[in-house]
């Protein structure tokens, strides 16, 4: 039987993407891996969660091997619901849908939002996770540049305009505000207001994903998106992978509780519920301030990598080499001489210098940022990052000029 | 912001569900429920789970916080191959798919076959979980009726007929060949060899789920549509919430390898990977022989509770009122006199009778079946089972005729 007749115009359309195959990279011992957006294991408290494993058990007994509600366990909604308004986002549980990792909440929001055609500004570069989701529902997507300080607004406001004189106008933007994925940067609070009127003036959906926003290590808080939101707006996502574990897949949608509501029939047909196990071990690992301990650590973690990330760029890259200086997250953002193909150096850096990274064409839409590419400094230790960048560094060096 | 014009074409066709509503219903402390089909308490092994949990931390440590592979680790699924393989059904690892529930299996077979305006065919009754999934796709739904030697063939043979003639030949069959949902009854042997062969003369891509196939208490063993499956046209759907616990979110995909890398494509945007600590914790359940422990006192429980519903049934219900004798799985099927109508007659049950079913209507894509309901016999205690049918069947009988 010949199965490539039979997929539809969508599974047509799919090529492989980067993702998988970092996932089979990061198996071989030997190779250091600056590739996957990982939390490394020193961040997991697992004697902890092996203790709230046992606890949860022993109170709930079958609630936890049993199916949930679809929206998810109401005291783990007010849970959420309690910590976003920590966060400076107000909300009630009736706000909050609990997800199968932010990735479903983004491909829940796209069956929500998005019809064939529809345009979707993106950022560029951009989460490729994300790219990858939003491929599947046909849209149109036109990617707006990021600089030093996050999107550039400007840009935006042109785009906005020629879209709408073209009868095309968007209808949604997808943004990571916070320690963006890959650049690592914020965007600024002035251009956070900025963003927001333009988004009332072109009557735009706001996707604010928040994966990175609470893994600050250095300067000022800034208010997320859903935070100044006056006009209700931004739809947030949120994440439980980079915080506790990327293993329980538990991500959040908050948002006005009609689109909850709308969502929450959508995820029926998806996957019914999220983890029951999942959600009531991130719970009481919450309930027992363990959240807090973690992102504490991880921040100290995330402060030490990034600066030995930095400071090893700076003696072993291509003296033109350009990066990002990140403040929270995971990520640095590099950008070599014009000759360098990172896409095209990958398989020797892995073959011969054993490092992996993303490049960074992954990230755009239309196949720039041949001479960038991602380091995730999260996974590797101190040691591996010093030997990694450097060994890195001399073979991008040594490449044809 | 008025969100109402913001929805896209397909999330302004969905409509509530009958299935949120079951979740609430089953919170009242009060009421005994045939509603929801879940396990009860007393099928799941909990210590053994506990006990597992605590090794499975022991030897993996961060491995079951990190992420997995999206395909699933290569490990589970050549421990679900294997089991597949038990059963009569060929696979190599390569043939399976980790998936979030046996609904997001669907869910990605309905990404991966089906483009809006497409007939699939599906039973009539059938699952209202798989109705809600398909209806996302904005496919055609011709529904093809059961009777006790399940789907009528004959009549199927007619249905792909006339939709060839006029050149909207169907794509899809999905079907529950095995303790169907809601009928209770199985496909007969012959059936299935005829099924196949008109899924071959037709052109058929056939989708099975098997989700109570390894429940039988009673009767012989039948092979599965994929065990009979030579020209592998047959798409099989599986589930380790009937065997293990819904609330891990664990089902699988076997399939064509090239079906499966496809549908490996389509996850990496709909949820990346599905939880590494359930797959963890139900690989090391299943190797321990816990699964087949847990089948068999699952098979042992369903055969109590089912004698004891049918001998209530015949007991307490309206004589004319006809149900099914199912060998395994969860369910009997209940047809009343033509005057009572189930949906209208439910909040009546609730509140007088405190009973809760499903109304026969939810499993039918036209809104026949006013005058059956499912019953559910798997969750409540045999005590229950008895009190339950009886108050059901006097408020019934005392209905208007």
């Amino acid at each position: 039987m010949d199965w490539n007749e039979k997929y539809s115009d969508m599974a047509r359309r799919l090529s492989s993407s980067a993702l998988a195959e970092l996932f089979q990279l990061t198996e071989r011992p030997d190779v250091i891996s600056f590739a996957g957006g990982f939390p490394s294991e020193d961040m997991y408290l697992i004697p902890e969660v092996v203790e709230v494993a046992r606890e949860v058990f022993h109170r709930r007994g079958a609630t936890v091997l049993g199916y949930g509600p679809t929206p998810g366990f109401s005291e783990f909604r007010e849970f959420i619901a309690q910590r976003q308004s920590l966060l400076g986002m107000k909300a009630s549980p009736d706000n909050i849908l609990v997800t199968t990792g932010s990735l479903q909440g983004l491909d829940l929001l796209g069956r929500l939002f998005l019809n064939p055609g529809e345009v979707v500004i993106v950022e560029a570069p951009t989460y490729l996770g994300a790219l990858t989701t939003l491929a599947a529902f046909d849209v149109r997507l036109e990617a707006v540049p990021v600089d030093d300080q996050g999107l550039d607004v400007d840009q935006l406001e042109e785009r906005l305009q020629q879209l709408r004189r073209r009868g095309r106008p968007a209808r949604v933007l997808y943004t990571i505000p916070t320690f963006q994925n890959p650049s690592g940067l914020c965007l600024s609070h002035d251009r956070r207001i900025r963003l927001l009127e333009l988004a009332s003036r072109y009557d735009l959906i706001i996707f604010e994903d928040n994966a990175y926003g609470e893994l600050r290590f250095e300067g000022e808080e800034l208010p997320t998106l859903k935070a100044l939101d006056e006009e209700g707006r931004v739809v947030h996502l949120g994440t439980f992978s980079k915080i506790f574990s990327p293993g329980v897949r538990l991500g959040w949608l908050h948002a006005d509780a009609g689109v909850i509501e709308r969502a929450v029939l959508i995820k029926q047909g998806v996957d019914q519920c999220s983890s029951s196990l999942s959600q009531l071990l991130c719970l009481e690992f919450g309930r027992r301030g363990l959240l807090e301990r973690q992102i504490e650590i991880t921040r100290q973690i995330l402060r030490a990598k990034a600066t030995a990330t930095l400071r090893a760029l700076a003696e072993a890259f291509p003296p033109t080499t350009q990066w990002t200086e990140p403040q929270g997250g995971f990520y640095t953002w590099v950008t070599l001489p014009p000759n360098v193909d990172t896409q095209e150096a990958l398989p020797r850096c892995i073959r011969e210098a054993r490092v992996a990274y993303v490049p960074g064409n992954q990230f755009y839409t239309d196949g720039r940022g041949h001479n960038q590419l991602r380091l995730c400094y999260s996974q590797p230790s101190l040691e591996e990052i010093g030997d990694g960048v450097r060994r890195l560094g001399q073979l991008l060096a040594a490449l044809p000029g």
